[in-house]
């Protein structure tokens, strides 16, 4: 099994399927991606506050890619496993004007540089009131291109993924996004040390980072509609969780979107009726804000720990 | 310090600051309530399906109490540590018509009932596939009474509480409610025996419970505006949280309040800058749906781990 590497320089700045591919490779390769900082190196460690008025938005948030995977097609679901991210020795988070869940009562320009201590997975917010923070680095975006012809901006999620922006994408994660075009066209980017869940201001700790991924093509998951993912057990509380998500401009459609691919899920790999997946989701199921800054375009999760649907081989041996 | 007691039949289904208080007690006494499920005793461990077409609307979501709390002024803050939290033997979850965040997609009525095995804290969801839930008990009505004259249903959770439907609210935790009205007129109720974040089909797994609470007015705390909360250590991923909530009609105006409460109480408590409890709350804090079926209103919780807050003997001696 060979591994492939995307280099700095290999991204995009929109969603267009007419991209052409940076790499082919085989279901099940393993590539790896070398990505700036969402700002596309714009920001570094020695920038002060005046550098985010003049920062060129069209050049944010760009992601690298993308990658043909043989054999994927259409209704085919893209299995993402991540292996590794590593961020680089620092980061920063900013508030950006207009942009932000409390915009407009942080109108002005604010901008944080921070030094990240990889070897002990740490960083702090502030070093004499020893408020410190665990690095749970992650990539923002993680996306294929859509069916749609013409060129979708990287800012907001999809339900092919893109700016999800969802904190539980560790090493260990796997994602599973729809496939709408011939061969995928994966591509990521948008480095995070740490994030909480709905990334409020508009930032995360944002960071250039390596990231390995693997590619696999899926025929058996005809209901992954939006993104799907599991997440590795030491990642929350000691469980692993299977989750799904609705992307959608409006904050209680995508509510009801990921409550209704659990149940779609929940009925296709564990034989429930539908009321009865219904019930499952309102007595163990966690609804969370992963993301409420990338607009249009909330990301609602549903998460389920997968020591609740005990013993089915099923889930087991499928996921 | 007396221990006082509220009994099943001392409830209302309206919160009503003229209700006459069940019991005066002082600040710091502990109270035990014994609460008839959410259904009000309508639904029994023998009842089947038909019972939820016949269901007396008005009786249902009854809270027990009030309890007048001396020294207790509007402005002030009622703490509500809970102490205990015991479940009844059976519980039920049911989909009512016209009731839950997928009520359109569902709208058969459903009944299931539950056996509670309280001594291994558990309870069988299908017991043939070992689909085990752990029981997490909580009371998903905690209340003061509102200011405002007149009359308000118990079914949507207000800025004062109510029904809450946070799944966090287990023993060991402690909720703090802005209070309205001399006393505060604390009442409670709604068990729960487990719940998912948001209850989605509307109902949990709803149970008789016997509860008990210690309520302490505080002075220091103008800054509480929604219900905050902190959890106890074991509840989550091993971490204690503080929460702040946002209630309301729109889903991003609660998201939105939550949040501003969260960089409210950070600034009052840690001497933090607005912009900087902003980003900190981008890069630690979680937003959650706690709720998101008692309609008209919403609630969001904003969570951040408090050992993030480093080495802050004010907020140690404070919570």
């Amino acid at each position: 099994m060979s591994i492939h590497a995307v280099r700095q320089s290999q991204s995009h700045v929109v969603w267009d399927n007419s991209i052409e591919p940076v790499l082919h490779i085989k279901s099940g390769e393993t590539v790896t991606f070398d990505c700036l900082d969402a700002s596309n190196g714009q920001i570094t460690p020695n920038s002060t506050v005046d550098v985010i008025n003049s920062l060129v938005v069209t050049q944010l948030d760009q992601v690298n890619g993308p990658v043909f995977v043989e054999g994927a097609a259409p209704g085919d679901t893209l299995q993402i496993d991540v292996l590794s991210v590593v961020p680089a020795s620092w980061g920063w988070t900013a508030c950006i004007p207009r942009f932000g869940l409390l915009a407009d009562e942080f109108p002005e320009p604010a901008l944080k540089i921070w030094k990240l201590d990889i070897e002990n997975g740490v960083t702090y917010f502030d070093e004499e009131k020893k408020i410190k923070i665990p690095l749970k680095p992650f990539a923002g975006e993680m996306g294929v291109a859509r069916g749609k012809k013409g060129a979708f901006s990287t800012i907001p999620p999809y339900a092919t993924g893109g700016n999800l922006d969802t904190k539980h994408l560790t090493a260990g994660a796997t994602l599973y996004l729809p496939v709408e075009v011939d061969g995928a066209l994966f591509s990521i980017g948008d480095g995070h040390a740490a994030q909480g869940e709905g990334e409020v201001c508009g930032t995360a700790i944002e960071t250039p980072m390596t990231v390995s991924v693997r590619l696999t093509v899926r025929k058996d998951r005809p209901y992954t509609k939006t993104p799907h993912f599991s997440t590795p057990k030491f990642s929350l509380d000691n469980e692993e969780y299977y989750c799904t998500t609705g992307v959608d401009s409006h904050m209680r459609i995508a509510t009801r979107a990921a409550v209704r691919s659990m149940i779609d899920f929940l009925c296709a790999e564990h034989g429930f009726s539908r009321v009865e997946a219904y019930m499952l989701c309102s007595v163990v199921g966690d609804l969370r804000l992963h993301e409420v800054v990338d607009m249009p375009n909330y990301v609602v999760g549903m998460m389920i720990p997968r020591s609740i649907l005990g013993a089915s081989t099923k889930i087991k041996s499928r996921l």
